[in-house]
């Protein structure tokens, strides 16, 4: 099954579409992760809802990238090394609507936490954790871009720091729940958003997991950090 | 790109095989649910230890079953219909392992729980979403073992009731934060069980949506459950 030039250029022509669609989903829903934080922490209603609305943006390129990829690929039948980089980002697709989706739970949740009266809530924590967050999503998709899986390890790292610092909070909100009763159903609200946030920590991870399948080849997920060192160093 | 008749067969064998192992993990991770809840319910120790000892076996299922998607596609290059059902596989496959992912999270919540002297756990209403949710779960896995999108619409409707009952669990266990703030560390635990069977229902609720589009090209993911009623329906 030989390409001939002319579509081996066109297939490099749409993978590349894909890829800057792909990176500009990417940028979006970090945008709507630092919205989120900042509307909640800010009190700024406008901004929530933005977020809130970009979700169907999201959405609808989650859709439509999917079907270019499978486009693509029943076009121009890839071989081993395209073929990887098609299904990779397939898989980073899901991953990013997935954020996108959390960074709209912590939107709606931030919608309730500002209407009220909520002196407890760990705005400073809840900003540094996710701007952490952020940092990472925007490590990963310069991993993609630039076909280097070498910050992975490193990603995937902070990822565990991620959880250690939700575990702070949420001890932090046991603490606040435990003196005030009156305040439980709103530090759940500020529980959920400490969740998502941690949970765009492992999406993230998963990112910048499948950059280091799509260059390397190796498929790391499930083999612990070391194991993606090795990888995701120069062969 | 026409297919010898052989080549043709051997495609079929190998699809074959990829699905049947499809609905062997889906099994699994059904199974780790069950006994997850199970083992909560029963202050079964064995029960727990067993369904976080599976989720090695989900994960290794999760590499060598996306491994085998593209390579039946890098040998095959099948045409639309043909690369529709792999792609839907491998977004299952990544569906089911977070399914197995929540299980394991479930036990190891259990197992603090059983420990502690927990008489508030829900443990009816834990154990009625759960088994609300393995049924979806088995009707998804039945839907694409028969080809048969019908049932869809059916198990989108049943994420919205497990929606609900699990806010009512989270109502239940915020009153009886309030009455004694001691059982608020606990009460967590429990909160995130019943959030983890939530999110098992909305992964069933992907797998469901994926048959959809396997069966009739239509992607219905973010379009209510009237559009996907249309889609699922006879042609």
């Amino acid at each position: 099954m030989k390409m001939s030039k002319h579509t081996y250029t066109q297939f490099d022509n749409e993978l590349e579409a894909i890829r800057k669609r792909l990176l500009e989903m990417g940028g979006l829903v970090a945008q709507q992760l630092t919205r989120a934080i900042e509307g909640l922490g800010t009190g700024n209603h406008e901004l929530l809802e933005q977020v809130i609305a970009d979700d169907r943006k999201v959405n609808d390129e989650e859709v439509a990238l999917d079907d270019a990829c499978i486009h693509v690929i029943a076009r121009h039948a890839p071989a081993a090394g395209d073929l990887r980089m098609v299904m990779t980002m397939i898989q980073m697709i899901t991953d990013l609507e997935r954020i996108g989706d959390e960074a709209k739970k912590i939107a709606k949740a931030g919608r309730q936490i500002i209407d009220s009266d909520a002196a407890f809530v760990p705005k400073v924590e809840l900003r540094h954790v996710s701007s952490m967050v952020v940092e990472m999503l925007q490590g990963a998709l310069d991993a993609f871009a630039r076909m280097d899986p070498t910050a992975s390890p490193d990603i995937v790292r902070r990822d565990k720091e991620v959880d250690a610092i939700f575990k702070g909070i949420m001890r932090q909100l046991i603490t606040y729940m435990m003196e005030d009763p009156r305040v439980i159903t709103r530090s759940l609200d500020v529980l959920f958003i400490a969740k998502s946030i941690e949970r765009i920590g492992d999406h993230t991870k998963n990112l910048s997991e499948y950059v280091v399948y799509m260059v390397k080849g190796r498929d790391v997920r499930h083999e612990g950090v070391e194991a993606l060192e090795r990888a995701s160093g120069p062969n």
